[in-house]
């Protein structure tokens, strides 16, 4: 990328994925590297978990934290909960049926134990590796996902709306998932297509604005279309990553995913981080709309 | 039970499963054998295969059809969805947020294919082993359960339904779903707790008229509530049997079951047959509404 394509300028900053401009969607090559250090960069992880991750689009770390750990974040998870229950603030997004708390953003801001969580180098020395760069937090939140009635995410490539909506202009961020419950193959784990992250698909349709207040609690706008999900689908397959309270997911900022319902008793909780890198900062939104509050989208 | 509380005069047939007649849920114990004719009843299945399902209240049958007959049944079924696409039949249920068809009854009446199915010796002497009677079809159905909008169903015993809303006096019922589709982890199986079939979830609340025709798109009523549900799952956790189509699934008509939403391209399409013991007829139903209609619950 040329630094001249780096002033901010929307006017003048090629868009390498156009979505949301089309009534046909299509699929197109990824213009990125996916381990933008290579495979022999510096780094807590392996060589084989490097190439896993570049193959694939995502790596899954058993028991990553301790017993212990976790705990420490639950009982912080638990105070952010009951926090969030009375408060009106804008970083609290609710489900769309039951007013119940589905998600609290930006907490490496406003809490300081996920500060040092997201801040700390057991995280960010991998994010170093994987992203071949100084890295900083493109946004993080909490997820509840509630026994009974967890609903669905629907198949998304995140990537598609932070570059659409927000402006993020090259694929070169990742995303951490920390697991502070167990996730089991029946209380609506994240699926993932393994090897999706190299294919952009380039949604239909228009983004209204402060589309953001109804997307993040049931998306209707840069939804993938269901041929090019069958495409994605038949040649890569699902996969459930599951494990045990404390194991991590990394996955690349690309990779087309979502989740089922959760009808069980089992409730679902997590932390997520999303890191980009510093030579990747946000532009102008590529749909020439205002860009999203900074809780979702770190524009510093 | 005694033949003269067989007469279907409900004001003289003691309900032995109260549900939705009060404002505070309770758990009650079964009061009716899960193997009528015991574990050495005659028939296809051994002796462990009835004991199995004694305990667990189900029991899965990996391959019981074979390829062939598989693709028999499905080019029917697609017959039958192309047939209710433009039907406006009673029998056609359909998806609560996009008309798609969801389910179509009572195809052992309308259809020949699924009429010798479920009248076939092959299911029949398996549901008279287990029911220790002669049987009839309680009901059939359909199930298309299609890719990326399949919506959940959520936790359920089958009898409570069919005790208030049909009359069906006692737990001598059980299904036999067949899968037409594989099913998967990631699709939306069937969830069951194992052993919940020993108890009875008295539900909460009443029942409004004409309850059924919203209530086959989504349940309101007779919804077990959270504790019950979360004193079943500690008791008994949760199995989700999977396999190739071909293979099927017995399970009592009184075990707690339910199904998560499919996000997936992946299609799952069953179908459902309900057999009850003839000694078991329906009554009025115990709700002291107009009872279902045929089409649902067999009164013939």
């Amino acid at each position: 990328m040329s630094s001249n394509a780096m002033t901010g300028d929307r006017q003048r900053m090629i868009d390498l994925y156009p979505s949301r401009v089309s009534r046909t969607p299509q699929i197109l090559d990824r213009k990125d590297a996916v381990l933008h250090g290579g495979d022999s960069a510096p780094g807590p992880l392996t060589r084989e978990q490097l190439q896993f991750y570049d193959q694939h689009g995502y790596l899954f770390l058993e028991g990553f934290f301790s017993g212990e750990e976790v705990q420490y974040f639950r009982d912080e998870l638990q105070n952010v909960w009951e926090a969030g229950k009375h408060s009106d603030a804008p970083e609290i997004i609710r489900e769309p049926e039951s007013e119940e708390v589905r998600s609290v953003f930006a907490v490496h801001r406003n809490n300081q134990v996920f500060r040092e969580l997201a801040q700390g180098p057991k995280l960010v020395d991998i994010m170093r590796q994987i992203l071949g760069s100084e890295v900083y937090i493109h946004q993080s939140r909490i997820n509840f996902k509630p026994g009974f009635k967890g609903k669905e995410f629907y198949w998304h490539s995140d990537f598609e709306t932070w570059h659409v909506e927000d402006g993020m202009p090259r694929m070169r961020a990742l995303s951490c998932s920390i697991a502070l419950t167990d996730n089991h193959q029946q209380n609506g784990p994240l699926m993932v297509m393994p090897g999706s992250h190299r294919h952009f698909v380039s949604c239909v349709g228009d983004t209204p604005d402060d589309h953001y207040k109804q997307s993040l609690r049931r998306q209707e706008y840069g939804v993938p279309d269901p041929d090019s999900l069958t495409w994605l689908y038949q040649k890569f397959g699902i996969q459930t990553p599951t494990g045990k309270a404390g194991s991590i997911l990394l996955f690349d900022c690309n990779i087309m995913h979502g989740s089922n319902s959760n009808i069980t008793p089992i409730a679902r909780s997590n932390v997520f981080l999303v890191y980009n890198s510093v030579e990747n900062k946000l532009v102008e939104p590529f749909h020439g709309k205002k860009s999203r509050p900074d809780f979702i989208a770190e524009r510093q």
